[in-house]
């Protein structure tokens, strides 16, 4: 017992402080450890099978769309790296810098990639010549480097994992649509499968990617009421076409630069689900990205037909992932392992049940027991588990519905920002200098323009001059 | 016309020119396009397609024995480098050094992981307290970089894919039990699914993994005769543990150290696939591994139904991967692209064909052209890709076994290994001076001492003292 309490103890509470809470979650559910290099984490395997469920339905849903895996090399050379202007002016301030091969200095310097655009337009101009070749749609799953002062586990880390999309079309209209339709796939997909609701808009200029044209992105808020960035996608137009003279020719052979897209999403996203769902006893995983959905928990294990009964209902469940817990802990033990890990539903089961012919199956959610007759587990484990999704996408549209706000001067915005969390609907001239005023008086950044615009007020939140937007406004991850 | 002769005629023949014929293969098939980065290539579509079905089912075999999948930073300190002797002996000389990040020059330069055993040593030393947390069998999927003054596709690059294996265990049997077990794993693969025969065995003191205690390997033989290293699992006894300080308390509460293990197979398999399998009409896929496994070339195609034809036998075939060509390419064409890529069988479907309610089904290893009722079209196509998979392991057997000798003395050896390409059988004694000296006469290296011994004769091939083993002996990649 003395160990159980520990377990729970050594959580910080939400409340009292939400950093903590975090960082305290990611290490006792064994997501991540810490590593001897500054910045860097080691993904732990409960972590990285999080990482893999993503990766597999991301990467089924990106190939439905058409697009096809590559890998492109680890490293950019400085030279590569200039070639576009504004994207080389945000990335080279943050890029690690290889000089050294074996003992021999290099004549031209090696960033490790902080993104591969430069690298994908280095390889489409080699490939693409005619409308034939049109068009390309490559992605590939790596890991990328950008060199961050303050770091913390999934949210900001030097090396992070991702996938980054990168297209090439022939016309504007093309490879505008291609941006929104990846924007979606990445919306739907936390939607659906990680029960986290999002907001979809486009970004300031202030905020868009270096060297895009327009940089689209999925907003979601998280417990504490602050917005993470959770998915970008990024229309080029032929900025980097003409930087690296990426042409073809069409059908009447003339001569066309292409039009470029590129999209990612990045282990960032398991920070989301930690603070979207998780509670005071740990994580709580949305059933279709859980790596266990169920943990069987047996009650009295040592009692004669009890652990036969558990791996009974164990085989009986077999289409979903579960797993028996017949280690030598206590019951409580296991109970708070399992809210800890976040998995989705346990099943007790007992001498008293066996008894009765049942189970009962606790969820990890609400906490609520249900009495389950063991003839019909199969279909009442399915029902419960489908519940518990559409509950939790339920209850983080709530929360972040409850915590929205509008405000249509700067005292109404400075009133809410410094008493409530949460995101700010307000209208917008779409001036650089009120976003920056904005930021310098609240510490709230633009979230995006969303795509669902309202109509607050006539004029800008902050210069009062005609509006020419709707924007979310908020502190941010 | 113009454009099928020239597809054909750009590949050198393998008579002609080995190497030339390999590096034809791997740009024609689109497996390969060479980068801006020196020693770096990036991997298409069609070659990465490779890499993901090795990966999916080697992945799948190593959870079968337990192992669990995670990541470990892209950065080794270099202090954590230098902390096992013999293995940064071995590994300094040829890292990538970063020295910046950003404007800032690092206090201890990082390097890019060439293999990950000291990360994995100090993440273990940090979780290991307990017998009870033993074993780990850990593993990740990433790339690693090591800086190769002349490089080749897949054989030899500055960054490759692999996977690498590190595994923590109570007792040095378990840790050797582990190493032998994981290198049967490797050699399985390879036989089922690549239909490569694999020569199983331990290297020789020399050729061992840096801070290994004993190194085993997977060598294969090229079309051209010469061997390569497919695989290697390396028992690292408690050499590093002690490095590392790794150790748990057993049973009777007395600190001990770990025994570990470390396995990779990385893309260089690749190369494997191409170099046993492929001919001059380019790759051979078995068709357990090959990406697309039929292709289906309609003859005719604007003739009235062969179109819908052709697409009602892809449907037929959906338990196998199978596309339709329909381009406006002539079938010619689409014959030699289908031949260049190795796609196991193509599927013709012409008008006359249609009349018969038959479809031509041509191998791609033999060219045997197998005239098909449609009626039972998924039968035979499925009997037809199980003999090309077994027929393709067969034929590469039988070439290793024609292509390997036996020699008992210095004459004989550098009579074989000056005329006949191939492995030679030979005993030796062990002695890191006669393993020298047969390098330096005859450009061979002890490929391994195989599991499987033979006794060609008494006496050390070299010296003529007393043999201790048998060895294979052969140039190699």
């Amino acid at each position: 017992m003395a160990q159980e309490k520990k377990l729970v103890e050594e959580i910080t509470s939400m409340e009292a402080d939400f950093a903590q809470w975090y960082t305290d979650v990611v290490k006792k559910a064994e997501l991540i450890e810490y590593s001897s290099v500054k910045g860097c984490m080691i993904i732990r395997p409960y972590g990285y099978a999080l990482w893999e469920n993503i990766q597999r339905q991301l990467d089924a849903d990106f190939k439905d769309t058409g697009v096809e895996n590559v890998y492109m090399p680890l490293f950019i050379p400085e030279s590569l790296l200039q070639k576009e202007k504004d994207h080389v002016e945000g990335f080279a301030p943050e890029v690690a810098w290889v000089t050294h091969g074996g003992d021999e200095k290099l004549q031209d310097r090696l960033c490790v990639r902080p993104t591969s655009e430069t690298l994908f337009c280095d390889f489409y101009s080699n490939i693409i010549q005619s409308y034939r070749d049109l068009p390309k749609l490559y992605n590939q799953w790596c890991s990328v480097v950008r060199w961050e002062k303050t770091t913390r586990p999934f949210l900001r880390s030097t090396e992070f994992l991702w996938q980054e999309g990168h297209t090439a079309h022939a016309t504007e209209e093309e490879a505008n649509e291609r941006t929104i339709q990846m924007l979606n796939v990445y919306a739907d997909f936390c939607e659906n499968v990680l029960a986290i609701p999002m907001i979809k808009g486009k970004k300031s200029d202030k905020e868009k990617f270096a060297g895009a044209e327009a940089t689209y992105t999925i907003e979601a808020m998280m417990h504490d009421g602050k917005a993470l960035q959770s998915g970008t996608s990024h229309d080029f137009g032929d900025g980097f076409a003409k930087a690296f003279d990426i042409q073809y020719t069409d059908k009447n052979n003339q001569l066309q630069y292409v039009h470029q897209t590129s999209w990612g999403m990045s282990t960032r996203i398991i920070g989301a689900i930690i603070m979207v769902h998780g509670d005071n006893s740990g994580l709580v995983l949305p059933p279709r990205i859980a790596p266990i959905q169920a943990m069987i928990i047996p009650i009295a294990q040592n009692k004669e037909g009890v652990l036969d009964k558990a791996y009974e209902i164990k085989n009986k469940l077999k289409d979903f992932k579960v797993r028996v817990d017949d280690s030598e802990k206590t019951p409580g033990w296991k109970f708070s392992e399992q809210e800890m890990r976040g998995i989705p539903i346990r099943i007790e089961i007992g001498p008293k049940d066996i008894e009765k012919n049942q189970a009962v199956v606790v969820r990890r959610d609400t906490r609520e027991k249900i009495f389950v007759s063991l003839d019909e587990i199969e279909i009442k484990v399915e029902e419960i588990l489908e519940n518990m999704q559409f509950d939790m996408l339920s209850r983080a549209k709530a929360h972040r519905d409850s915590h929205t706000y509008s405000a249509k001067n700067m005292e109404e915005f400075e009133q809410i920002i410094n008493n409530k969390p949460g995101f700010i609907k307000a209208m917008w001239c779409m001036d650089q200098d009120c976003e920056k005023e904005i930021k310098d008086r609240t510490g709230a950044t633009s979230r995006c323009m969303p795509f669902e615009q309202e109509h607050i007020d006539d004029n800008c939140v902050c210069c009062n001059k005609p509006a020419k937007t709707m924007a979310y406004w908020g502190k941010a991850y």
